[in-house]
Order: structure tokens, then sequence, then C-alpha cells
């Protein structure tokens, strides 16, 4: 037997869209003698769909495009993703469901049973969760079929008390296939291939997965399709980042020796597989919104340079457009490192000084102002009046604003709320200022794209004379150090302590993240490339007493 | 049996606080010779305590804090909410749970056995459903204890294939409490009280519910506490947006007439509970994040006046400062109408023009906006000026700035991102533009506290000369039928249009509210006080093609 995986970058909601992308990729797949071709989870209606969910008329058209894909299986097989009315009495109205077709028509539905609903998940929001679980006959094998999550529980010690695998395993399988839409984390991936090995290898069976790939807003989905052998080796990876049809015979992927799975990347490893991500992020969020042209306000500082560069790869440099803001006290060499970054990337760039809306905006506010310390309140009028003349041209020549914050000040609050917090999407939401700078490394590994000296300076919002960034905030090593354990590892501020970290700095910093929840819940959505993004995936209360985490 | 019903309006994370009220609350029953005291849903650790409830410390403290209550329960018993561990293996790590306390002691746990996943919740993020329901023996009674959902499953045909009360009827129960934190919307409490009077009824039981009052953020708890006889008739209602703490005796209940449940609030009556829940939002969240004072916008018309209005009898005149902001194409009478709000009500107001500020602005822009068109990017300028003087304010004088935005508006995307998007909290995002009339038909009962002109005349943003709302949107009556179908009673285009609505006007709606998701994604909290907010409980997705709900 033959099959096919089908990575494919679907757009959400758009259902003739991903129809035609499915009917295409099953006659190619024909052409290269493919008895089954998979697709990844709910891909008729594209991951994730959300409230779409919830209007009838969308469930209806898309069992409607379930059978345009059937219609397509004529002498081939596919396994297709999409939701399906539950028709028993109580519970959740929908399945999430993969469609098992052939002879032009759909001859198994298998529910998926196990429904993530935690970090940037929520389909028990939608799907009742199957209970049974049967495996296919099909051309002479017997397929255990599941969905995304489904293989995750090997267990039944996890989340849930039910592993489906289990289960199918009682239908003698010849031939384990998932379909998924698995989100990217730059540390996830290899957890992903080691959780699919550990399936192959448990039931000792061959393993296919079909994994989503394209980038949905916020969450992004690396694709990388893997087959394992029954010994739980890898056998074949598709990219990451990129659309790929591959086409296996099943006795030979059971009969290779395969390789073992992928070790966590490392430094530069991880700076360019962040990078790969925000890249494809950033061309998808345009190319699904239907928009054509980046602007970027260019500081001279690290987040901007590293965003521009981003998007010139994204969207190629005729698309971006960057906007030098000087104003009362940036320096010359703010201005200088901004030039040379649009030249070194060949991007118009414009410069537009902000101190004269600066003046009237203090002038507007001296009666009031007058007799107070100058501080935050005028500090944060240099950002917005920024903020007003990006979003004056983004209005008028239809161009998108990038929001440039990285995730280590956006965590901490360090950030002007509609002022440099603005834009359509924030590229480096989630990356550290730490990996900022490893990203700027990989982008001049070939050639010295960034300004040197935008890298080796010290780090400044350059809103009052001689402003430093750790006036107000620790080293960014040691702030990103904090971070990672009180948002990656789930670390309470006296476990952080116990590993050395000083008492004072890390009960600041984690009351810093948690009263600027505020601040976050208005931020523009984050490509999320980490497993806790400070956007998708975290839910905090604005009001509360947040003094147990202390 | 003496039962009490405490009303009492918590603070998420604030254990020690919460801890204090319920033994507060203790003693007063006790004083009132109660013999149990009932608190609402999770009252130990406040709802909804979100991720909070992922930190091990958080729950370990909020186990504390139930010990804490038991310490108090000497001589009475008391039901108390909060989370605790899952020991079993496998499923979610915690429950949502009923602790039956008295002897100073925990002496038994009821779990949650319906999780509610949908709209404004997401409780099967943090919660295994219990499986097994079991009554408890108290003072010669048997209890038959539900948390909140597990009776609104009353035919297991719902969103739950079980319905706890008929397994907990198999224990043969006297007496059923439940214990809830059911959210506001202005058509929910009849239902709310429906279905508490059906499972009074089906079990022929006396009923006691103790439901959560207060704002969190966005998410309204009206209190509405209640107590019913066997027959499923209303014998008592604790008051809605207010704390309170009554004592029944159990036999008067059962033997006494009751009252049918209320009707559907209407006009008036449904302004009047609205405004009551805005007060009762814009308060708390003022109390609970620690601060005092409002700023407002105040711009002539009706949706400024009455967030002013709102806030007023919320915080106290005092505590409310008005800033008029007139621009280029501001009318005289929306300076007079605005001052004339401001004398009403006695609170501080001062004038700051934003014209300099727009010219520098324009003057910035000249080189690049030469050529176009003005239009939508030059209107935008004025609103962001005020909104930049405005936060100016707001971060000098720690003023939190009320969002005065309006549902219809902020459904159809009629409002400036970074402009009068901007605020802190937005009051009246989740009310209709009609019924912003409504309510400042009841805010001026007594006397005319927003002038008759702001009522009168139509509505404009005033950002080009003659402009009025109606140029861009329907009339507000049809633009908001539009609107209520298809945003609360979920219609699509096709069942809306056959109601005798203009194909091309409903199309047109639809499609702005689709396309504006992206703006939506950056506002403020919006209180909510409808079955279907634009803000909590409604997921969409940005990138998405709408097509199928066109």
């Amino acid at each position: 037997m033959r099959i096919a995986l089908a990575q494919i970058n679907y757009h959400v909601g758009n259902l003739r869209y991903n129809v035609d992308r499915m009917l295409a990729a099953i006659k190619t797949a024909q052409e290269e003698r493919a008895d089954l071709v998979v697709f990844s989870e709910l891909s008729v209606c594209g991951y994730p769909a959300r409230d779409l969910l919830l209007s009838a008329t969308f469930v209806d058209r898309c069992m409607e495009a379930v059978d345009q894909v059937a219609s397509g299986c004529e002498g081939i097989a596919a396994v297709v993703g999409g939701p399906s009315p539950n028709k028993h009495a109580g519970g959740k109205g929908l399945y999430n469901t993969a469609f098992f077709l052939y002879d032009g028509r759909v001859q198994h539905m298998y529910h998926k049973g196990l429904l993530p609903t935690y970090d940037v998940f929520n389909e028990y929001r939608y799907f009742e969760p199957a209970k049974a679980f049967e495996t296919i006959a099909f051309g002479g094998e017997r397929v255990a079929l599941t969905v995304c999550e489904d293989i995750w529980n090997l267990d039944a010690q996890g989340l849930y008390p039910v592993n489906p695998p289990d289960l199918l395993n009682k239908g003698k399988p010849t031939l384990m296939i998932n379909i998924s839409a698995s989100p990217f984390a730059w540390d996830h991936v290899p957890e992903r291939m080691h959780i699919l090995a550990e399936n192959a290898r448990k039931y000792g069976l061959p393993l296919f997965s079909a994994n989503l790939v394209g980038g949905q807003t916020d969450l992004l989905f690396d694709g990388a399709s893997a087959v394992f052998n029954p010994a739980g080796r890898l056998v074949d990876r598709l990219p990451s980042f990129a659309e790929d049809l591959r086409v296996y015979e099943l006795g030979i992927v059971s009969g290779s020796e395969g390789i073992p799975v992928p070790a966590m990347p490392e430094k530069e490893d991880k700076w360019r597989i962040i990078k790969g991500a925000l890249v494809m992020g950033v061309r998808d969020y345009f190319r699904k919104t239907g928009l054509k042209k980046a602007l970027v306000g260019l500081s001279g500082g690290i987040d901007s340079a590293v965003t521009m560069a981003v998007a010139v790869e994204a969207l190629g440099k005729d698309n971006v457009w960057a906007v030098l803001l000087p104003g009362p006290f940036s320096s010359d060499h703010s201005v200088s490192d901004a030039v040379a970054m649009a030249e070194n990337t060949g991007v118009r760039h414009d410069t537009i000084s902000i101190n004269d809306t600066v003046r009237s905006l203090e002038n507007s506010l001296a009666t009031h102002f007058r007799g107070t310390q100058p501080g935050i309140a005028e500090e944060n009028l240099q950002a917005r009046a920024r903020a007003v003349i990006l979003m004056g041209l983004s209005n008028k020549f239809g161009h998108l604003l990038l929001n440039t914050s990285n995730k280590s000040e956006a965590a901490v609050g360090y950030g002007t709320l509609y002022g440099d917090m603005c834009g359509g999407l924030a590229v480096l939401g989630d990356v550290y200022k730490t990996d900022v700078y490893g990203m700027a490394r990989v982008i001049n590994l070939r050639q010295e794209t960034i300004p040197l000296s935008t890298i080796t300076k010290a780090p400044s919002a350059e809103l009052k004379p001689g402003q430093k960034d750790t006036d107000s905030l620790p080293e960014y090593a040691l702030l990103d150090a904090v971070l990672y354990r009180f948002l990656e590892k789930h670390m309470d501020a006296r476990s952080i302590i116990s590993e050395g970290y000083d008492e004072a700095l890390v009960r600041k910093v984690i009351r810093m993240v948690c009263y600027s929840e505020h601040k976050r819940r208005q931020s523009p959505p984050i490509l999320r490339i980490s497993p806790k993004c400070l956007g998708i995936g975290r839910e905090m209360p604005l009001e509360a007493d947040y003094g147990t985490l202390l």
C-alpha cells in the first residue's frame, strides 16, 4: 500500500479554497500511485475555526465540503478532518471527526476522544469526546486512525482517564495514522516526535502523522508531518513551515532502519527555527487577511530591526515601509542605525519628527501638569505621538503596522499602551529579549543586515535624557531567566529564589508581571513560538489579588 | 433546621479577605440561630480565578483557606466552594468542590459534575467532572448538594449526557442546595429562576440557591440568591447587585405559598437593571484593582453622558473627572451639552482643545498625505489626539480612563483603534445604542441629568463637517435589530433576511461585524450585560474567510 501525507496550509472558513487544495493533492497523490492520502485535523474548515463552529450553517457547509472531497476519491482513499454533528441525545453538538473517504463517499467516521482544553486549546467548547474507538479495514490493512491529542495520553495517567490507542489496539491494527493540528513552540517539535515514536514503538506499528502547517493569526503550525517504523524510529519528516506532499510505500517504511527523534534545538538552531516560524506567521497573516504591505517604526534599536528583518523575509523588501520617528531624546546613533538598517535591507524609509506633536501635546497639558514631576506621563506622550503618526500612515495607505515589543518587556509591562504597544500583529511578543539578540546573530550570519551598533549598544527607550532599560529593569539575561521560570516553568517566587536568584528581584519581577495584565489584555495578537505565550493560552484575571504567587 | 444564604462579593485571589468575610457571615448566621450557612461557588478563591488555578501553591492556599473557614464552624455547618486536587490517576488535576463543613473540619466534599465550557465559561480547562453523586446527611435531613451547572441539564438531553440531580435523587434527599457563580445577563435572571423552580418542582423538594454577587472585571454576577418551596414557587429572593445574608426556617419554606418566578424585564425595567449591573461593575473594578478615580472624555453625545452618569453613581461625583476635548469639527452644542452634563452631575470638568495637536499631526504627515483624498486617516487623527491627551492625564494623575463605546458601533467597527476605543474598562460596550437611549431615559426619570439635546440630536462622531453616524451606518433601530439577530440569536444572513430585513443591508452589517474582529481584539474589557457580549465569551478567528455567514 502507498500512503501519501499531504501537509497543506489551509485558510480558516474558506471551504472552497481548502477543498480545492485537497482535490489537487488527491490528484497529485494519484499520479504518484498512492492508495490513500492523509490530510490534517479539521482540514475542511481550517484550524482553529473557533466560534465559526457554533454556526449551524457553517457546519452544514463543512459537511458538504467533505462530500466534495469524497467525490474526488475514486480509486484512492483519503482521510480528511472536519466537524460533524453529534446525533446522540445529550452532549456537545459536534464531534471533531476524521472522515475516511473512498469510492466517492464517506465510508467511516472516527471521532476524536481526547479534547485538549488547556493553554491555547479549548476544544471542549465545541466538541463531544468519543467514547468508543474502532479500527478501519482498508486495502488488506487494519487502520488505527486517531486525531491529534488521542495519542498523547499513553499511560492514561495524564489529563484523561482513557487512552484511545489501547482501545484501538483491541481491533488488531496493522497501521497507525494520526491527523493533527499540533501547534508550534520552539521546544515542542522534539516532544511531538517523541510521542509519535513512543506510539509506534508501544504498539509495534508503522505510524503516519499528517500535521497542519501555516500561521493562524497568533497560533503557528510547523507541519513536520512524520513517518515512523514499528520500532519507533523516524523514517521521514516533512519540512517545517512549508507545504509538501510525500508518498510512502508501507512495506518500505516498516522495513526501514530509521533514525532517532531529533534532540532539543539549542542556541543558533533554536533562533533559526524561531525566525522560520515568525516569517511564516507574518506571511500567512498578511496573505489570509488579504493585506500586502507592512509598516514598521524603526527606532535604531534591536527589536524593530529584527522585526523588520522578519517582515522583509516574509513579505519582500518592496512590501515593507520603515518609518523613523525621532523625538526630543533620540540619539544620533539611533537615527543613523535605523537608516543603516533600512539601507541594508533595501526597504523604503522615511523620517518624520515627533517633536512638534509632542510639544503641542505638552502645551495642551501644561496647565494640568504644572507643578508635577516629569515622569511616565511625559514619556508616554512621545511613544503615543509615534503611534498616532504610524497609524495615520497605516490608515491612509493600508499598510499593517507591525508591533515590535519583545516578550521580556511585555511581561513586565515596560511599554506604552496605545504607544509602542500598538500594531496589528506582535511579531516578537513571544521572544525574550535575549533571544531577540540571538535572532539578530542568525540574521547577520551571512551579512551584516542589522548594524553592529544596534546589537552592541545598551537598550534604551530614549524617552528621557540618558535613559537605559536597566534604570527600571534588571539586566535582560537575569530578567529572562526569572521570567522563563515563572511563565514557562510555572515556578512560584519561593522555588525560583531557592535556585539562588535574589529574593527582592524575583518578587519585583513577578509583581510587575502580575500587575501589568491589564496592559497585555489590549495588546495585538502575539505570534506564539514558546510553550507559554503572554497572549493566546494565558488567561489571567485583571482585578485579582496576586499575593499567593509572591 | 435554619438555613442561611450568604451572598458575598468576593475578591479573586484574595483568600484572606474572602475567609474573613465568610467567618464574619458565619458569626452573623450563628447569632440568628442558623444551623447551616451556604456560600457561593468557589467562594474561597473568587470566581473566575482563571489561570491562578494552574498554580499548585494557589490551590494549596485555597485548601488552607477552607480549613480556616471550617475552624469557624463550631455548632454550625457551612457549605463553601473551592478547588480541590483530583487524587485519581488520569484526568484534570482539580475538582470544583463544594465543601461541607462542621465540627471545625471538612466533613464531605461534593465535586461538580457538569463543567460549563461555552460562551464565557471554560471550566474544563481546570477541572475534572465528577462521575458519582451522593447526598449528605445533616441535622436529620438528607441534602442533595449541587454546584451551579449541575442542575441545568434536567432531561440529560442538553450539553451533557447526565443529570446529577437524578442521581442524587436516588439517595432520597429531603432538601436541595445549589451553590453557584451564575453570571448576569439582563435576560438571564428569569431563566435562572425558572431552572431553579423546575428543579424544586421536579423533585418536590425545597431548594436553596446561593449565587455570587459582584463584578469580576468584565463578568458581572447579580446575586439574586433564592429560595423555592417544593412546588417550585419562589419563597424569597436576595437583592440583585448587593451583598446580603438571610436566614430561613426550613419548615416555613416548605409550607409557604410562594410566588411564580418573575417575568422577563421589559423596557424601563430592563434599562434600570442594566444600569444597576453597570454601576456595580464599575464600582467593583475600581475597588478590586485599588483604583479610586475615573476619567471620562465628555463629548456632548449620549454615550459619554450615560457612561459618566454610571461612573458618578458608582464612584461618587468627586471621583469622576470630565474632560472636554473639542476639535476642529466640534459643534457649539457639543461643548455646551457636555458642560451642562458635567454641571448637572457636579463633577469637575476641564476643557482641552485638540486643535493644535491635530494641526501638528497633519503637518507631520502633510508630505506623505499630499495628493490623497481626506478620509478616515484624517478623522482618526482627531480621535487619537483626544486619546493621547486623556491618557496623559490618566498616567499623570492615576485616573482610570473609561471607554464610552457602545455595542452597536463596536460591533460594526465604527470607532478608532487607539482613539475612542481607548480606556481601561468599556462601560457600555455590551449595550446597544438604542438601549443607551433607554438608559438615558431611566437616568433622567427624576431630574434632567443628561441634557435633552444630547438625547434628541442626531448622533455624530464630529470628525468631519456635518458628519452623521447615518452617513456610514443604518438607523440605529434597524442596525440593532439586525445585530441582535446575528449576535444574540445566532441567526445567519439568510434567516435574518427571511424575517423581512433588506438583503443588502443585512449582508453589509454582517460583513462589517466579521471584518472588524481585529479592532475588538484590542478593546478594553467590556462589562457584560447580555447573553452574547463582543468581549468575553465571543471567540472569533481574525484571519478567517467569513463567507459562509454571509
